[in-house]
């Protein structure tokens, strides 16, 4: 395929067919399949299933969906409107536990509701899609001054590697791990990128290679029981990785194996960064362990990508889609406020303020 | 399938059909295919795709191997013999290079023909498949003594993780990391069992889940980078993991992935063990560094299971079959003779005696 996945966005809105538009994660990198999904059930199930993934991503897709649902009430009263918004967006909510981007997106549009009673339903469907459109915007800006931020912690020439996607296809534009990758690519500095395949769903292998490879980047795909293994040959001089929610203490929820590779890592002398925008700092969750981690198909694990079953019907499986890092293995977080490192309670809540 | 592998040796000689028997490892757990390999070429092939696989399952199909190659070369006189055996000898010794049994067990074959110089080729035959057999034999008891051993380092319930297959199917019986695990089990222990499913040939999921399954263990599948995760839980109160050489300083080679294992390990305070033979002791190796590692076909990670192609055709691949973990990393060695703790060399030294 002759495609520079850059030039798409993730998620949007397409006024014309009232859909969120996003392109099919679960069939890259076979085939590039743009999805126009207008119904509220479509859009649950593409959080769910992951044909649209990655904490802003899935907060951008939330806002839009929600908007759309609010855009097909009819021009009720207000109190009537707001019901079947609140019914609109709890079903939305509970398409994935983890990610707090979610709900994030989910109460600043609900906000918008709230802060508006004095206004006709018609002007607050239009305030909704202002506010929809001002998130993706957001997450485009965000992700573009994380890359700058993260951009300073690397040089020409550094072996970087990432765990799970948190590139573009993460977010609307750049990605949070992956944006200091893009940026400095655009400027001419030659990283050499690992990217782990993470099992099982293998983000790293189907979509952050897919993104990179196809935008001129040089990226290696390797297992992720092969991360040791590269730390040890010396060729990774940073670890970039983006979250699915922050802990107020500064515990990283993220694709699970990313606790692995900090503890790895450390073991190897290594900087461990993480790269989020603000909105995937939960300050009401004061630590890791307070985070729901979402369980997943063991099918998943034993046959969904193969030709055959890889494992013995009938025995056990343990699915956990995410895990937590602690704190005290990640050398800086990175914002679109610039970068923060420990102690993390302290300085995260200072950017809050 | 209603199956209990442990019922099968994983390598035989069947000398009515002049052929080496063996379990067709790339099949499982879909299928329990048994291979009689008669050709020089079918049994360089069966170990150099892993149809046989395993440090000591791989020394003994190349005794029973090189003996088939010996009973097929005409009563010549013995220079001639002994050509055609060295040649032989060094067509089986290619076929993969980390696992040192696979030399280790041809040079104990050639010794035969070396040291009986005096006596006709038939008879020097005759010893060959003696020597076979007894490398066979010594095989089982060496296993069978490391899991009585191993077996003293755990107790009934405890969590048990193991990474790549050191089991049955990588010995003639009971394996080596497994069998501390399969003779607890027939005494009624009730170990909880987690196999790293070991991409990319999934060797945990597809063979080490299938032997403990299908003998009534309690057996749960994980992806590689959940091992940090099951740690965390408190599930896992030893790691037991075997070798493809050891060098005489107690670095471990062993299957890629097995040094991340470690470093976790360590973070959380979990024992390691490495369950070897002394065949698997390479004396003439100083330190893991000196060991040559296997580098194998990209289209392992990106293609060979899958329905569809994983990662992005062109992208590079990186796909080291094994790596070193370093002897501080290992709690123990248990071989036949006993469990062997740092210092390494002067421990390990003393059973070489």
């Amino acid at each position: 395929m002759n495609v520079n996945i850059m030039d798409y966005d993730t998620v949007g809105l397409d006024d014309s067919k009232n859909a969120l538009v996003i392109i099919d994660q679960t069939k890259l990198p076979c085939e590039i399949e743009i999805l126009s999904l207008t119904e509220q059930k479509e859009i649950w199930t593409a959080i769910n299933i992951l044909q649209v993934r990655g904490a802003p991503a899935i907060g951008v897709a939330a806002a839009i969906g929600i908007y759309l649902a609010a855009k097909n009430i009819d021009d009720v009263h207000y109190n009537e409107f707001y019901g079947l918004f609140k019914k609109a967006k709890d079903y939305l909510a509970s398409a994935r536990p983890t990610a707090v981007n979610l709900f994030w997106a989910l109460d600043r549009m609900e906000s918008i509701v709230l802060n508006n009673k004095d206004k006709s339903v018609a002007q607050i469907k239009i305030l909704l899609r202002d506010e929809a459109l001002a998130i993706k915007d957001g997450d485009i800006k965000a992700c573009r001054s994380i890359g700058e931020h993260a951009l300073t912690l690397v040089k020409d020439g550094d072996g970087i590697l990432t765990h799970c996607n948190a590139g573009q296809l993460a977010t609307v534009k750049y990605g949070t791990a992956l944006a200091p990758i893009h940026l400095g690519h655009e400027r001419g500095y030659k990283f050499k990128v690992f990217t782990n395949e993470t099992r099982p769903l293998l983000q790293g292998a189907r979509l952050s290679a897919f993104e990179l490879h196809s935008s001129g980047v040089d990226t290696t795909v390797i297992c992720d029981n092969m991360t040791s293994q590269v730390m040890k040959n010396g060729w990774v001089q940073a670890v970039f990785v983006g979250s699915d929610r922050i802990a107020a203490n500064g515990d990283v929820c993220n694709k699970i194996g990313t606790s692995g590779v900090a503890i790895l890592a450390k073991h190897y002398g290594i900087p461990f960064y993480v790269c989020a925008p603000i909105s995937t700092i939960d300050f009401n969750t004061l630590k890791g362990e307070d985070i729901p981690i979402e369980e997943r198909n063991p099918d998943e694990i034993t046959e969904m990508w193969y030709k055959n079953r890889m494992a013995p019907a009938g025995v056990k499986v343990y699915n956990p889609a995410f895990d937590v890092t602690p704190a005290e293995l990640v050398t800086a977080i990175i914002t679109e406020h610039g970068i923060i490192r420990a102690p993390y309670l302290e300085n995260l809540g200072a950017i809050k303020c």
